[in-house]
C-alpha cells in the first residue's frame, strides 16, 4: 500500500530537512519499499501545494526551499483537511498529516478535528498538542497508536513514547521516570564539567545555534518541563503543566526582561558560583545534570525539572555531551535493572528520520522489503 | 477488538510465567483493555487445550503447572494450527500464536506455515526459526511486521529488534552493532572485575541458575552468536551462522567432554590467567566484556563474538551485571552519537512482559484505554 503525506511546516527547518531525506533515502520507490511515501501535499504557514496523484520531487523541493511559484494561498488549517478530504481516495493509500511546525491551539485543533472527522493519520514533532491541552484532548489524540504518533516530540532518536505508552498499556506503568531532554543543557553541564566559564559556554552554544535565538528560552527549564509532561501523560498520569515543579538553570531573576546581549553579560556574574560548584561536586565524584523527573511512588505523582547533583558513575552521570537519556523503572525493570536509552535528541536529521520511523508504524499492511 | 491468544510452550518456565502474568495483570479484563487479550489455547510438547471462545483463568493456571486433566493429546504442531483453523472466527478477533518453546526444526515448519497458510500471527521468544533457517526463510517469517514478531529473542527488554528492523526499512541500515547480550557472561565479566575467582564466579552462576544446566552452554558463545544473526538478519544483512567468527569465553580444550562436574574442577586452571588479564587491564583502565560485533562498513559484512577488552568508562565497560545492552551506529547515529539501550536481558518476568509487548503491535485496531 502506498503511504500519502502531507506536510504541514514543510518550510520550517525539520519540514526542509524531512523532505530532502525522504526523497533521498528512496522512501519514495516502490523498488526499494513494498510501502512507498507519495508526498501529495506540503504547507508553509500560508501557501500550500496538495495534488492528490503526489507532487513531483522538483515541486516538493522548490516549495520545501521556500519558492511558492505553484502552490495556492490557503486560510486555516481547517482548508487543509477539507481539501484532502474531497481530493483523498482511502481505497488506495492511507493519508498522513505531517506536522512539524510548533504551533499550539490551531494545531490542536486541526489535530483533534483530523482524529474526529476523518480517517487520516497524523505524525508530530510538535509537542504543543499533547503537552499543553487538557488532559482530556490529549488522551483524545493518543487513544488510537495506529493513527496518532508523537514520539519525536521527546528524544526523537530514542525509545521513550512507545516504551511508555506501552507499558501503561500492559499495567506496568513506570514508577519513577528520570532523564535528560534537553541537549543544549547537557552540552551545557558537560562543558561545565571540563571547567569552562558558564557565560562563555553558553555564548559559543548560542554562536553554534544550539540553543533557541535567545537562551533563556533554554535555560527556563520549559522545554524540559513539557517533554516530561508528554511522557508521564502516555504513562497514564493526569498531569498538567501547573503540576511541574520547574527550576530554571539559573536563578528567576536573570529571567526579567532586557535584550539577549545584557543578558549574556549579565550571566558573568554565575561564573565564579558554577565554577565552585562543579569544583566542590567533582571532589565527591558528583556532577551536575539539569534533571526531569517523575515519582510515582506516591498516591499523588510528583514532577520536577531542576538541575540536580548526580554521582558521576550514575546513568545520567555519564552521560555525555548533547544526547538525551531516559531510565525507567516499573515492577518489570527494577532499580538494579532498570530501563535505559540514549540517543540524541532532537537534531534535524534524527527527527526528520524518527518522523519517517514514525510513518512505517501508521501503515495498515506493512512489509518489508525482501531483497 | 478482542486478541485471541495460543500459548505453545504454556507448561515451560517463561509459558507458565507468561499465563500468570496475563491473568495477574487484567490484560483478559474490558474494563482496563480496550483490547482485551483471551486465552483460547494453550500446549505442552503433547497435550493440549483449545476452546475458541476462551479457556477459564483455572484451566489456563492448571494446565500452566502441568496438570493436564481436561486436556488432549496432540500429534505435531499441525494439528494445533489446523484446530485453530477450523475454530477461529476472523470476524470477532484476532488470533496470535506464541512461542515460548525452544524447538528448532519442527517450530520453524509451524512458523512457516502459519504465515503462508493462515491469518494468524506469531510472537516468538524462540530465536531458532529467526536465527538457524535459511535466510530466505526468515525473510519470509519475517516481511510482515504486523503478524509476526520477535522482539524477546534478544535483549528480550530492550528494543533491539524493532529498531534494526525499522533502520533497515527507512534505508538507514547500521554500519556497526556491538553489544552484550549475555546477562549470564555479563554477570561473570562483572564479578571478575571484583576480584573473584574465574571457577568460583561460574559454579555460583551455576547455582544460582544463571547459566544453562551445562555452564558450557553459555561459554560457547552460541547463544550470543545466535542472537547476533537475528540481529544482523533484521537489519537487512544477508548471513547466516557459519558468517560468525565465534571465540568461546574460554579455550576451545574446556568443551571436550566430561560431566558437569568434571568441567567445573578443569576450569580452575584458568583463575590465575583471569585474574592477571583482569589486573593488566584494570591498571589500562580498561576491562574485559564477552561483545557480540557486527561490522557493515566494508562490503562483505563482519560477524564475530569474541571476549573482548574495552575501556572502562565506554559504553559495553560502563555495562554492569546481568544487563544487556546494544550500540547502534549508522548515518543518522553517528559514532559520537549513537543509540544505545541497556535494559535487563532474558529474565522470566521481563521476557513474558515483552512477549504481552509485542501482542500490542499485532493488534489491528489497538485502541488505548482512557480512564
Amino acid at each position: 500500500m502506498i503511504q500519502d503525506v502531507f506536510i504541514v511546516g514543510a518550510t520550517g527547518n525539520i519540514g526542509r530537512t524531512l523532505v530532502k531525506q525522504i526523497l533521498v533515502s528512496g522512501d519514495t520507490n516502490p523498488d526499494i519499499h513494498v510501502n512507498p511515501t507519495r508526498i501529495v501535499g506540503v504547507a508553509s504557514s500560508a501557501n500550500f501545494i496538495y495534488q492528490p496523484r503526489g507532487i513531483s520531487h522538483e515541486q516538493a523541493y522548490s516549495f520545501a526551499d521556500g519558492q511558492y511559484s505553484q502552490s495556492q494561498a490557503y486560510n486555516g488549517l481547517g482548508h487543509l483537511l477539507s481539501v484532502a478530504r474531497a481530493g483523498h481516495k482511502p481505497e488506495n493509500s492511507s493519508l498522513v498529516f505531517v506536522d512539524v511546525t510548533a504551533l499550539n491551539k490551531p494545531m490542536t485543533d486541526f489535530h483533534l478535528a483530523t482524529i474526529q472527522s476523518s480517517p487520516f493519520g497524523i505524525v508530530t514533532a510538535n509537542k504543543n498538542p499533547a503537552a499543553l491541552s487538557d488532559y482530556g484532548i490529549f488522551q483524545e489524540l493518543t487513544k488510537d497508536p495506529n493513527r496518532y504518533d508523537y514520539r519525536c516530540s521527546v528524544m526523537a532518536g530514542a525509545e521513550a513514547v512507545s516504551m511508555l505508552r506501552d507499558l501503561k498499556d500492559i499495567n506496568d506503568a513506570p514508577k519513577t521516570i528520570q532523564g535528560c531532554f534537553s541537549g543544549t543543557l547537557g552540552y551545557i553541564t558537560s562543558e561545565l564539567e571540563k571547567g569552562r566559564k558558564f557565560s562563555e559556554i553558553v555564548k559559543d552554544a548560542k554562536d553554534k545555534g544550539y540553543t533557541e535565538p535567545d537562551p533563556r528560552d533554554d535555560l527556563n527549564g520549559l522545554d524540559v518541563a513539557r517533554k516530561l509532561l508528554v511522557l508521564a501523560r502516555t504513562a497514564g498520569y493526569e498531569v498538567g503543566i501547573d503540576d511541574i515543579d520547574i527550576s530554571p538553570f539559573i536563578p528567576q531573576d536573570y529571567f526579567n526582561g532586557g535584550d539577549v546581549g545584557s543578558f549574556l553579560g549579565s550571566i558573568k556574574q554565575l561564573d565564579a558560583e558554577f565554577k565552585a560548584k562543579m569544583e566542590q561536586a567533582a571532589e565527591r565524584g558528583m556532577t551536575f545534570r539539569y534533571v526531569a523527573n517523575l515519582d510515582a511512588t506516591k498516591e499523588v505523582p510528583k514532577l520536577e525539572v531542576s538541575l540536580k547533583e548526580v554521582p558521576l558513575q550514575s546513568p545520567l552521570g555519564n552521560l555525555k555531551g548533547t544526547s538525551n537519556k531516559i531510565v525507567i523503572i516499573s515492577n518489570s525493570y527494577p532499580e538494579e535493572n532498570p530501563y535505559s536509552v540514549e540517543a540524541p535528541g532532537a537534531g534535524l536529521r534524527v527527527t526528520a528520520q524518527n518522523i519517517r520511523r514514525d510513518l512505517l508504524y501508521l501503515l495498515k499492511d506493512r512489509e518489508i522489503k525482501i531483497k
